[in-house]
């Protein structure tokens, strides 16, 4: 098969690689009918995270069960699947807390590589959930942001408490921070702000529900924050960048007693003790449980009362991948999908 | 009147100081009952927190009414009353959504000094919270430690969601995280283990509620929390120190999805990024919203359901104040009560 593989930092490669088999009898092998790049593949591709050696990449995916290992019960061929980025029992004690993201038997699909025509995926019965039908194509890309992003969003957003009467801020405009503006809206927030200086950015995620924009940064962007929320600062805040100045915005503009939900993957972040004590804010985060939200957003997306898939602002096929990257790491695509 | 301040590291003097009197319409005058020295006291008593010139010292306080400003409606002179160490209005939007502690008008009750025979008590209607009648005498030191250290330690269990058939452990053995204890089995928590190595610290401990004593610290007090929780960790983790060692013990003790509630004032933490994000943790703490929790407390009290006055090892005259806050810098005493 074809798939993706980075090299080095700048070097990305769509080469033939062997077909996945089933190695535990607990794995499916799909085939895929779309996979993308995600804005934490870009944390290699840029050399932030060490790579040791030629390194597989790709970790969200939508396809067709090709087959099945002897213990799949749930999950048969023909059906179409999403998964999510961590591979799940969906039994074991923190799977059914809601934390399948930190399933004592969990696989990091990243490992395995999804930017890719076929791709093994282990503990198929937990990790899989097959959609109703066989989906129209102009479903397919919405079913693929399921599987990450808007998952990762919507986590964030549920992780701010965004609801009825409260006003949720968004740090971050790319996919994931425009999927939490997505999901606060469906939650029923009052009033979304989006962090955003890009157009077409703020375009989409006006589109998605965000009823302000505020263009500053930093501490000027706290100040808009609390100029929006009568000094107080946001109900919720939504962090979907990783970096120490992104979490002390989405700290800072968080009011006392708030929620900052944080889903950007912390890159040199050191949090100060003292502010975050006397902030009395709430904080939760991490790698999100998407498995936990995945039919419910299945469903929304199927029955068409969300659109996620507009995060996909490039389409390529799956062998120009390297241009994918650059495209992303430019910021001339907010989400590129990959056509195997 | 006499009242204690503190003249520089480990000077602290008892002495002739003006009478507090009515400056706003919204203050009250109380003539103090009992008062006493705190953990946190301890900081610039050690020169770890930097003091400029001499500071009045104490923020707990329970007594008499003697005087009201013109604007004081609900506190009456003679009423037996308790407060906390943020003086708050109770009405502001933050107040309302149960975080006095960042009242939009508050003032910090330890620039006033409340080791001492008198203290002025601003907003005095939002602040104070008076008992049902003049309490016995015997009741005085429980409704003193509802003042700060039982308030602290129930934000703490509040906020690690302390409940019923969950496990909580408790990080810190001074006044407040005892007081963690007692809260935690009030609010139902099945399991408490608190982590001590001092013998009466572990028996009043075990008083509280405590169903098991860790003795361990750092990474071995982890891996002792690990084992007793079938190696997931516990549901809710009390912080009730403030240094690094104790906050990350916090975190990694804590399951994914669990809940840390963090009251040790925190001094010279650094949180990394990194690992609170794969921690997957909810983080919430910083100075105690207590007044919103002072009438529960004081109606337990009264209804002699809960003693918290047990961490009140040491009873001294105020004039001796300065061996007080000796004894519990040495770790002679969990908490010193004085009497003014």
């Amino acid at each position: 098969m074809r798939g993706a593989v980075l090299y080095a930092p700048g070097d990305v490669r769509v080469e033939q690689r062997p077909d996945p088999a089933i190695i535990e009898p607990t794995d499916a092998i799909i085939r895929l009918a779309a996979t993308c790049i995600c804005g934490s593949d870009l944390w290699p591709y840029r050399g932030v995270e060490k790579l040791d050696g030629p390194a597989p990449m790709g970790h969200e995916y939508v396809g067709v069960v090709e087959e099945v290992g002897s213990q799949v019960t749930t999950i048969r061929p023909g059906q179409f699947v999403v998964g999510s980025f961590w591979a799940s029992d969906n039994t074991c004690e923190l799977c059914r807390s809601g934390y399948q993201s930190a399933c004592v038997h969990r696989v990091l699909m990243g490992t395995l590589g999804t930017q890719a025509q076929l791709a093994r995926v282990p503990l198929a019965d937990g990790t899989l959930v097959a959609t109703p039908d066989v989906p129209e194509p102009d479903l397919v890309p919405s079913l693929l942001a399921a599987s990450d992003v808007l998952g990762t969003g919507w986590f964030g957003a549920v992780a701010a408490q965004a609801g009825p009467g409260r006003t949720v801020a968004v740090v971050g405009d790319g996919a994931v921070g425009l999927c939490a503006v997505l999901a606060a809206k469906r939650l029923g927030a009052e009033r979304i702000i989006a962090m955003s200086r890009h157009a077409p950015r703020q375009e989409l995620a006006r589109q998605f529900g965000a009823t302000d924009i505020v263009t500053e940064r930093g501490d000027e962007g706290v100040a808009r924050i609390k100029d929006l929320t009568g000094g107080l600062g946001a109900h919720g805040v939504i962090e979907a960048v990783g970096t120490q100045e992104s979490m002390l915005q989405a700290i800072r503009s968080t009011r006392p007693g708030g929620h900052v939900g944080f889903v950007g993957v912390a890159h040199d972040v050191a949090l100060p003790g003292d502010e975050l004590f006397f902030s009395l804010v709430h904080l939760h985060g991490g790698p999100a449980p998407v498995r936990q939200y995945l039919p419910e957003l299945i469903e929304l997306i199927c029955g068409r009362e969300i659109d996620p898939g507009k995060v996909f602002d490039l389409t390529l096929p799956l062998d120009q991948a390297a241009e994918g990257y650059k495209a992303m790491d430019e910021r001339r695509a907010i989400k590129v999908l990959l056509q195997p």
